[in-house]
């Protein structure tokens, strides 16, 4: 029998958000190893899971090498593209959703193909939260029963890594687009709220809310490396400005 | 977003052949919840094992009507095609071997649409014993790297089940085949077995290695459920005639 080839899955991160179950941490891992995606970040896993997963014996090389990180942006800051998975309960969502299946896996390896992507699973009880969404330029979900559509965090990310692992890239031109990372869009979000707030267009106790609004509206931009810096500059000057103390 | 219609999955049955671990039987129920498929059998599980995953807090109804058996033939007996799943070590297999994917999965909806299918899933160690897959018509692998090709057990039947619930059976022609059971091929292979033993073919001593190569061979037979009837009359008189004592 000839093994099928698996694709490359280097440039892939998988990013566990909030993991309270250690054996959540190792099943995730395991089926890294599996499908042969080495890189694990975790965002504020509870304290004893991360270690218990880790320091078990016979932990693997995905495991050991797992990072941590104190914000999903932090966790996604050099990735190019994010991508949450949710199991759609009844939020209303503003990104598109795409179910997992071959044409999600080949769009999904194009993106691989440019540069990093973050790939993000929720906790066991609630998933991922609308802040967790608001990093992400598209959705991802699995196709299940209506009775029961939450999947275990370990099955989830073991299904979408078979996948991912089969399918194969777009053919694509020969124009190379470089695109920014998140931690350049996320400094134009920041900045650009924090001009927003400077100038009272935030009114005070609405800021959680234009948090979101404004990261998704320049995750919708699909800047391009270059525009990404440009813009940057623009809104980094303007927030500079409206810091001044007016002149007398 | 429109929620994918899923295959329907009333006519499959997964067995799980000596489960340890309660956790991954909950798991593997879990999978069968998520994709719609209702039966769930245990073969001779680790006792605590099926009692702490069947009496959990919140355990699904797919749990709570889970059957348990003493042996392969048993909980296979009703079933009209056995696929056995495997990561192919280095044993050398007699059954043709499939990797998961959309033809395998055709085939097996197309198995699905005549009436019961047994999936078999071994142990968390040691998989299923050549004794296992000799009840086996086909084996199903799914591809994973070279380096790791073991997957955990609540994540391989999660990956086999998302593979099914979306493969559509192939288009068949109006032609109704009748298939025997497992039972019923069981019973041809028994009394064949018994006649060579009785005949002197088998043997003291090879009889293990023998009941292996002969179940195997009547799988390969794909009798119809016709010819099972016939076949089976005809060694059953066979074995009766062996039995008699010899005329004086």
């Amino acid at each position: 029998m000839n093994r099928l080839p698996l694709s490359d899955l280097e440039n892939l991160v998988v990013v566990l958000v909030r993991p309270r179950n250690p054996q959540n941490i190792g099943a995730a891992a395991r089926a890294m190893t599996n499908f042969g995606a080495p890189h694990l970040r975790l965002v504020n896993p509870y304290k004893l899971a991360f270690h218990d997963a880790t320091s078990a014996v016979g932990a693997s090389a995905v495991l050991k090498a797992a990072k941590e990180f104190e914000s999903v942006a932090d966790a996604v800051s050099d990735c190019m593209h994010v991508i949450g998975t949710t199991a759609v309960r009844d939020r209303a969502l503003n990104q598109p959703v795409h179910t997992l299946d071959k044409d999600s896996g080949t769009a999904i390896r194009t993106h691989l193909a440019d540069g990093r992507v973050a790939l993000l699973f929720g906790s066991e009880k609630t998933g991922l939260s609308n802040d967790d969404f608001s990093h992400c330029h598209t959705l991802l979900t699995i196709s299940t029963r209506q009775e029961q559509i939450s999947m275990n965090l370990g099955q989830a990310v073991a299904v979408c890594l078979y996948e991912l692992a089969r399918s194969s890239s777009a053919p694509r031109s020969e124009e190379v687009i470089d695109l920014p990372t998140a931690a350049e869009t996320e400094q134009i979000t920041e900045l650009l709220l924090d001009s927003l707030r400077i100038s009272g267009y935030i009114k005070p106790g609405t800021s959680k809310m234009f948090e979101k609004k404004t990261r998704q509206l320049i995750l919708r931009l699909n800047l391009k490396a270059y525009d990404a810096k440009l813009l940057l500059g623009m809104v980094r000057q303007i927030s500079w400005k409206l810091r001044q103390p007016p002149k007398s």
